[in-house]
């Protein structure tokens, strides 16, 4: 069996200005970076109405392995394209730090991935590196004016903005910096994130322009006075440079599938600290130039849904036409009960008691936020017959639309089924509404999280969240979208509980204002933001020969 | 009058395609990055002829303002262009820290530009996250083996590879990493350097190609052992993963000059402890493709004429025709003993008093390097004709080859005079020779140096100097050239020793071996490696409308 790189590298790839040119973009607005890479101007198709229709491509609750969704968000639009449809997939960057550890690339696999494989792994356009230098401007800023008199009075202890690398790198959690005497800068304690979870990635995903862009990056929040008041990156008057250094990289990058499927590849936030969607200017660019747009949101639809609708679409004034929510039999079989080590054996009892965490993400869907949905049970080689013919079974009685895709093993061929439901779907009438209406209170919009999505009895907020809820409402920034960063293995905040549980609460830990992206942040445990590498990176394995091709990328 | 970012945007640039054809570049080896940046594939290029002459812009020991050299190499370059030469310019990237510090841009001055100045001098082709991402996966995959057990046995006190990032930031200096208990590290000293000091850069800008570029990662030496064995990157098995994220960086990058001259522009390691040159990949590319190829070296020429001729020509077998010492009038005067806030008052004594630092590094051109050697006036508004009458009869009385340049104020044809000049020097005969044999022993490499190039009358190792050198010859390091890291405003080791002084001795304190670049570092002082922002970073006044044209970069 040949591995992703492999089948990625025997693609013969056509001229980016030929995708182009077949998408209908003027070589004006295109910028080649290589032969197979381009950026695109979205300024410069703002003239162009929003045609499209917006697909979405979320999950179950996932195993460790992941469900497939990019992979079938791939499949289905290459599937789209085979059907003679004008499809644009829209999905997130990945970032170098898994691409070195433990995870892997971030493509699509088999059949139905993205190309050139191993630039979109490494440093594609240069766009993370350019969050990174933005992110890294502000922190030198920041502890520049401290140096030079803190004329602000900020408080050491209470720095909220943290640098950032964009690497597998545990060692840099926790620092102290600033040693080495009076020249060397003022002692204090910081630490670094990955890059992905920085907000400035967030505030680039979900900025719908360069003056929407400084103005998210402004006011983002930095730090606190001493007498509890929040410092900005435009009072440390940061945000001018770090828009110059972000001019390019938010501009959406074109490449396209291993069927030459167009795809806009842009942005990547942390789907749980940060909302998990790739950038506003990627899906608004593909919804002006193509007919389909496929796009994804991290981890389950419980979290990756849920922010993409009640974040993203809001803050860009999307609508999507239909979801599709992917599930795998392995996934159902884990959910019922299956022992991690049998996920591939035929297990019809664990698979029918693992379908209620299915059907709750469904009726999430078309109930909670009123939109047409479809699963798309994601194929693997040990699915057996029997297996697949049961999900498909109980989903019908209950009157749910279910398509089987074998995209990884057949590329858009095995995506046809899904293709045709998709295209159904989008021509059924949708009453898309939000989960929550920001007006409320944090309160209230937690609650509607937790009770409408979640089904729990409600939240709790520990002493130490009530007084920043307290502390964010006095200053003013209740009114935003929240953002939770939970599990994503349950719809619990209790990564054991799976299936669909019932009669528990939520925790809500710890409050945060993104004020630049525009959310808050409600933290229901410990969320790591630098991950780190494992005893055998997939560093060691990664090699270059002599005339540049890379081997061991996955 | 106009900035220097003005005179830039006013410029209508020719597609970097067609700069490309021009030169004659094949679309097939070209990977455009936008519409006016390019990468070539060296490798390519193998295949044609080395024809072109190689002239060395160097200069006198400047002042804190600089000397001019880049705007002198773009506009002697651009001189050669308009008499009709097939000129190529092969220059320096600029870093990050700076432009958002104090210095500014590095693209050259007044109508001696490379363009698009913005572009180039903010993330330009990524060449430098690039290394920086090199740098920082080392060090994660190093920080990492010590986690998981630490089976090369590496003495945690004895790390000598920093973390880098391409920035101004004091702040990281001196850290403490590695806190926060088991899962997060194991605790121990650390700093960042700004990334044009990592070795990486030094070896990306020395090697020959990917095969010898991943060979020099492999032998950089990162910590030794408990027991004083040095470990390597190679020992970490981390090579090939550096040089997969380096396989785009070590392409040259094309643009052009304001006059549309071809320029290569590529790499950018540190002037003092590593060797302050442009890539050798880009040089040969230059050559190849040219008749003439400008390029220059960083600092003073007993720096950087020196590094460039007895490290970068010995490792990219180059052999320049012709050596321009750039001086000013301002610097000669503050060699003669005027005072700072006086260098732009006419004064003719203190003026012929500094001519003798100039005649030092003719003369080391000429009789240690036997180059032929022609001095760059380069004029400044303040200068009086007197003054400049001055300097040419003073030369011309000496045999000294002299030349005006303009190019500042009048772009390439402020330079023809200097082409002449330098035109005639090519065909006149050369018998290039280095200052030293690799062969000979530290100690002797040493003092050639300083009795050679700086004229003193020897060379003092510290104790500590005494030791690393007897640790450096048993290990085997050598017989490796010396990268000296001096002062650049005297030809002594202490910056007050203006002019051509003589009775002193050179005190080297560190020897350290970068053994991937293929150097011995010689530290003769405290080098800072990591620049800090000033009261008021430049950072500050860069803006970008929402059209994407930024101001305030200088």
């Amino acid at each position: 069996m040949k591995t992703d790189i492999e089948i990625a590298q025997a693609c013969t790839m056509l001229p980016i200005t030929q995708v182009a040119e077949e998408l209908g973009v003027s070589q004006e607005i295109l910028e080649p970076y290589g032969r197979y890479k381009a950026k695109l101007d979205p300024a410069a198709l703002s003239a162009l109405p929003r045609k499209g229709r917006l697909i979405l491509v979320t999950a179950i609750n996932p195993t460790p392995a992941g469900e497939g969704k990019t992979t079938t968000s791939v499949g289905l639009a290459d599937a789209l394209h085979r059907l003679g449809k004008k499809a644009v997939l829209a999905l997130r960057e990945p970032s170098l730090g898994p691409v070195f550890g433990i995870k892997g690339g971030a493509a699509g696999g088999g059949y139905a991935q993205v190309v050139p494989m191993e630039d979109i792994n490494l440093h594609f356009t240069g766009d993370f590196h350019a969050i990174g230098a933005a992110n890294n401007l502000l922190s030198a800023m920041l502890d520049n004016h401290i140096q030079q008199g803190n004329a602000l009075d900020i408080d050491v202890r209470k720095i909220t903005w943290k640098r950032c690398v964009d690497m597998n790198d545990r060692q840099l959690r926790n620092i102290v910096c600033g040693l080495g005497g009076k020249v060397n800068g003022v002692p204090r304690e910081d630490g670094f994130d990955i890059t992905v979870a920085s907000e400035v990635m967030a505030v680039l995903c979900l900025a719908t322009g360069l003056k929407d862009l400084k103005g998210r990056l402004g006011r983002m929040v930095v730090a606190y006075t001493r007498d509890d008041r929040p410092v900005t990156a435009h009072d440390l008057k940061a945000d001018g440079a770090m828009t110059a250094l972000l001019k390019d990289a938010i501009k959406p990058n074109l490449v396209q599938t291993l069927e030459h499927t167009p795809a806009l590849i842009h942005g990547g936030p942390f789907a749980n600290i940060a909302h998990g969607c790739n950038s506003i200017t990627a899906t608004d660019a593909a919804l002006r130039l193509g007919d389909y747009t496929v796009t994804e949101a991290g981890f389950g639809a419980d979290l990756g849904a849920e922010k993409f609708l009640d974040i993203k679409c809001r803050y860009g004034g999307l609508t999507p036409s239909a979801v599709v929510v992917v599930a795998t039999v392995r996934a159902l079989k884990h959910h019922g009960g299956a022992a991690k080590n049998e996920l591939g054996t035929e297990n019809l009892s664990a698979l029918e008691k693992g379908l209620p965490n299915l059907l709750q993400h469904v009726e999430n869907i078309t109930q909670v936020y009123g939109l047409p949905c479809v699963v798309a049970i994601n194929r693997f080689p040990t699915d057996t017959e029997a297996e697949l013919a049961l999900v498909e079974e109980k989903c019908k009685a209950l009157g749910v639309n279910v398509a089987l895709s074998e995209v990884w093993a057949k590329g858009g061929e095995g995506g046809e089924a899904l293709a045709r439901e998709v295209m159904r779907l989008c021509e059924t009438p949708a009453d898309f509404r939000f989960c929550y209406d920001t007006d409320s209170s944090i309160e209230e919009k937690l609650d509607a999280i937790a009770r409408k999505i979640y089904r729990a009895d409600g939240v709790d907020l520990t002493s130490n969240a009530r007084k920043q809820l307290k502390q964010l409402t006095s200053l003013g920034y209740d009114k935003l979208p929240i953002c939770m960063a939970k599990t994503q293995y349950s719809f619990s905040d209790d990564a054991a509980l799976l299936g669909a549980p019932r009669g528990f609460r939520i925790t809500v830990r710890n409050l945060k204002v993104a004020a630049g992206a525009g959310f808050l942040v409600a933290l229901t445990g410990d969320i790591m933001t630098m991950p780190g590498l494992p005893k055998v990176p997939a560093a060691e394995n990664i090699d270059v020969d002599e005339n540049g091709k890379i081997t061991g990328l996955f």
